[in-house]
């Protein structure tokens, strides 16, 4: 039945071969690529309006050099990003460029990092949508944590299914917010200068709590850097598209970056013709597309387009975790099974991992956009900075044909970025950025650690001629607590195995002591009944402690500890059973020289 | 090391014959059982308010009259369950009072009621004990689940380590509480009437959106109502106090009601006095003790003593919440590891059972106490009901003493109850009431096939005599995926228990199949080694059809798989290993005749 459901929800499994089938056209590409960074529109320029708010009225109106300066940004690191997918067109995700250039150590940084980012993004994007949805229904605004576990679980399904299909499914939302965004942003302008007087709400500044200091707009600016997350998602995913792969990558790329730029300065100005400032149950988005079309038809078109391509954009994360992570575990530094590809050639493992971390996140922080973006950004530009400085370390190395310029060019980016992350990490610091400064080394010190065991074991598990020896002796031990048909089977396995077999009674209460030691005499069970007082009514330490005794008298010897279990008919009615079992076999699973033997019995009904 | 954590934790373990010392004195008692009955102090008034506040100025002076009806709902109920204590001196239950006199569905309504309801307290009791810390540290604010979190942890922490400590424990906040909010309301109501004038804020009432129709009061009454939640705690555990028992708890009983009248009434006045309205970020509470202490030290108190009474209410459905669970496991209803003392004569697995699900609903609704009010008080009701009909009908079959008179009692708490119960299920219906009303018969029904399951099991689980005879033939099967220690040492046990003894390989790559057999031949491995081809890369399938082909061929025959594992040496580098051997554990569960046994490598580093 569990195998009926998982294919009807799955599909059915792919053969190994087909992977290649799986690729991507252009068009596709850019639905499932750019959706991450393009979403950040809907957040981004509500970050900025956000910090400089608290400094009045005059502030407020910096959000268009201030974002004007995010496009410059963008730009450069664009350019850069170019030159990387030229040159890596197997690939060029963070991790493996700076592990090829600049050595293991700095790889893991990149990896931490990305892997850190990726979580954040599903986290941000999925509750930024969810915020979108809350705005257009302020009676679901109470039920937006569920929503957002709703909504990872839904794409945590649609990963698992495959990639190809995920494109398909994805192209549609990103298109309607490309289309519905330009449309917004056409008729807001175009209202604005020459339509018939629109009703400009009268602005509301709150009174400035702080000073307009140069920290403060540096603050703004971070807080917008929200807008170049996912920018380099196109690099990591070059073997996706159709071929030529790098060509058709560094085409989607500048397309992207062209639409991002459009709409980011776009919805930036249109939240200051319009005197929008952030309000806490309602986007900033929202409130421009009120203002403009009024709650008509489409201002619910653009709510929905909004919270559809960011709930998607956590999609671009469920390509790019896995696969990171698949490449780690094969380095040996993070757990094998990472590596291994499901029934539909998609790392199921890591879309697991990546889709209960984002959740937890979530509920962590309430779906609030606010707090979860000051961790962001930390992550994506310590990748980008490092990603960069090893592009020009390639470019140094290699002296290929233009090598100085392409240096030149990467090294602008990767020093552009270097600041960027300095501002970003000094002017968010105590606004959660440290967990993200906490978390990254924290994560790196575990990949050496995995590293270390997995090589550890090497050694330990070279198997000796004398590890084939048999046993001298071979006890069999059954822990009972009644005489059943359950029982019964086991006790009939262990005779088979062995012929020094012992079933062990934990008395919790002397009367049924006496009871059982009668059904004993009256079955004729011609094994010994050992029973064992437990004044504290567990049932492990005596067990333990008879093992220990056991152990003590001889010491080559196997002890098998046989669990009589059931196998419930109906799921649910599982937990009404075996929870002694589970339990037993948990401790013991710390004991040496124990193997521990389930033998079930099913039940029918 | 996780026994010493354990031990240091909980305490060491108690001998089943301490049980009888865990008793509680009168005050400690008041402390330990009222604490939920009087925390309601700190949002009864507040919820009145909420829902009076949008009908407009005129309707918020009726809270005086509300509360004043709430009180008097209290006086009857109180005086009713002062003769159930006095007749049901080895603890009243609405369970077991309804079980014994109504039969045994009316008991598992009411049964079904108070769980519910137990679980709710937690939540709502924790939610606003936090809601009166961020109250005084808003910075907080977005921190309020996992601080949520951590209390119910604390507690059920506590509570694991027994009944006793948590009395001394929970002793201090009570008394604390007390006098901190009777020095508020006296202070409060000094300096309003004779005082220096204080600083009354102007009230701003929002314009009114609700017209003040009956009904409209009539939801700001149920709102109300959770004021009584937590009434019942004592009569639940009357064997706990010291002897005479039901004496001692009908005083604590009364001194519990004229403590809770008092502060309710007083803060409901204090908040009209001083127009205070509810505010979403701060609770009513709060701003009384602003108002009234500025911000001082003592405001601080009051948020102090608020925050840990209400996180200690949750204390009294720990208590309560694991007995009922165990009379009902004990009855069948409920699975029977409900009803095993743990090592410190705690119903272990109840308490951790509460902690999980409170802790869920808090993440659900966000920690929101609001949004958690309305599923309160249904299911208190219900039993507060059902309860008072019991023991009418007891006093009707008995004919002792007075009996009329105390018929007539009850009788008159239980069709007010009732008359409540109808006012609260219509008035919050919309609001979440429907949620408990669906969950309730829902979890009635879970309690009847329980029931149904553990009369089914006695029929199938007789044993036979058939049922010792041993296999005819016992076949072994070892999955692989190399050769190390650990399969060395499965293939050596394999050898011990029979003579037929497979080794099986699930080819996901060529390359790797050659090798395996070269190793085979190398070592001079004198078992099968059987090549299954998995062209879907799974490891599982080919694993399940291979032993079906075996169970073919020989009907009676015992297939035993044996897993090779890892211990690792620390604790988290477990999860590096067995995910494999984990899978085909789970999977090969649901096989018929085939046992699984694990055979165990430690590893060193």
């Amino acid at each position: 039945m569990f195998k009926t459901l998982k294919k009807f929800i799955l599909g059915p499994p792919l053969a190994s071969a087909e992977i290649h089938e799986q690729r991507l056209t252009k068009k596709v590409a850019l639905a499932v690529f750019s959706s991450d960074a393009l979403s950040s529109v809907a957040y981004a320029s509500e970050e900025i309006l956000l910090v400089l708010v608290t400094a009045g009225m005059a502030a407020v109106q910096l959000s268009l050099p201030i974002a004007i300066a995010i496009g410059v940004l963008l730009l450069i690191v664009v350019s850069s990003y170019r030159q990387t997918i030229m040159a890596y067109p197997q690939g060029g995700g963070a991790y493996i460029v700076v592990k090829d250039n600049l050595g293991t150590y700095p790889g893991l940084v990149a990896g931490a990092s990305l892997l850190t980012d990726y979580i954040l993004t599903v986290s941000v994007s999925v509750s930024s949508g969810v915020a979108a949805i809350t705005s257009a229904f302020p009676p679901l605004y109470p039920y937006r944590i569920v929503i957002c576990i709703f909504f990872i679980g839904l794409i945590t399904l649609a990963n698992l299914r495959g990639i190809k299909e995920s494109g398909a499914i994805f192209a549609v939302p990103t298109y309607l917010f490309i289309v519905s965004f330009t449309v917004l942003i056409g008729i807001g302008f175009y209202k604005y200068f020459f339509g018939p007087a629109v009703m400009i709400p009268e602005a509301h500044y709150p009174p400035a709590s702080h000073a307009l200091t140069y920290f403060f707009i540096l603050r703004a600016f971070a807080s917008g850097c929200t807008a170049l997350t996912g920018v380099e998602a196109i690099s990591d995913g070059v073997p996706a598209f159709k071929k030529p792969e790098s060509r058709n990558a560094v085409v989607t790329l500048l397309w992207m970056c062209v639409i991002l730029l459009v709409m980011f300065l776009g919805i930036t100005e249109l939240a200051r013709f319009y005197h929008v400032l952030p309000k806490e149950h309602e986007t900033v988005v929202s409130q421009i597309a009120r203002v403009v079309f009024h709650e008509g038809p489409f201002y619910y078109l653009i709510q929905a387009a909004t919270a559809m391509i960011l709930i998607l954009a956590a999609n671009t994360s469920f390509m790019d975790f896995p696969r990171l992570a698949s490449w780690l575990a094969r380095d040996g530094f993070m757990p094998r099974q990472l590596s291994s590809m499901g029934d539909r050639l998609a790392f199921s493992n890591g879309i697991i991992l990546l889709g209960v971390s984002s959740s937890l996140l979530v509920v962590l922080f309430a779906a609030n956009t606010h707090h979860l973006i000051p961790l962001y950004a930390v992550g994506v530009f310590i990748s980008f900075t490092l990603s960069q400085t090893a592009m020009v370390r390639r470019w140094i190395k290699l002296k290929s044909k233009g090598w100085a310029r392409k240096a030149t060019v990467n090294g602008i980016g990767a020093a552009t970025c270097f600041i960027t992350l300095m501002v970003i990490a000094s002017t968010k610091f105590i606004h959660g950025a440290w967990m993200v400064i906490i978390f990254i080394p924290m994560l790196i010190a575990w990949f050496l650690s995995v590293h270390g065991h997995y090589h550890n074991i090497i050694d330990q598990l070279h198997p000796d001629l004398t590890d084939l020896l048999p046993p001298k002796l071979h006890r069999v031990l059954i822990p009972i607590s009644t005489f059943h048909k359950g029982t019964a089977k086991a006790i009939s396995y262990a005779l088979s195995i062995s012929n020094d077999v012992r079933a062990v009674y934990i008395a919790l209460d002397p009367e049924r002591s006496v009871k059982i030691k009668d059904i004993w005499k009256n079955w004729c069970i011609d094994i010994p009944l050992v029973i064992l007082e437990s004044p504290y009514r567990s049932i492990i330490r005596p067990l333990l402690d008879y093992i220990d005794q056991l152990q003590k008298e001889d010491e080559d010897q196997l002890i098998t500890v046989i669990l009589p279990e059931f196998v419930a008919a109906k799921w649910w009615q599982q937990i009404l059973h075996n929870q002694t079992a589970l339990m037993i076999r948990g401790i013991l699973m710390f004991k040496q020289g124990v193997s521990v033997t389930s033998v079930r019995h099913f039940l029918k009904y």
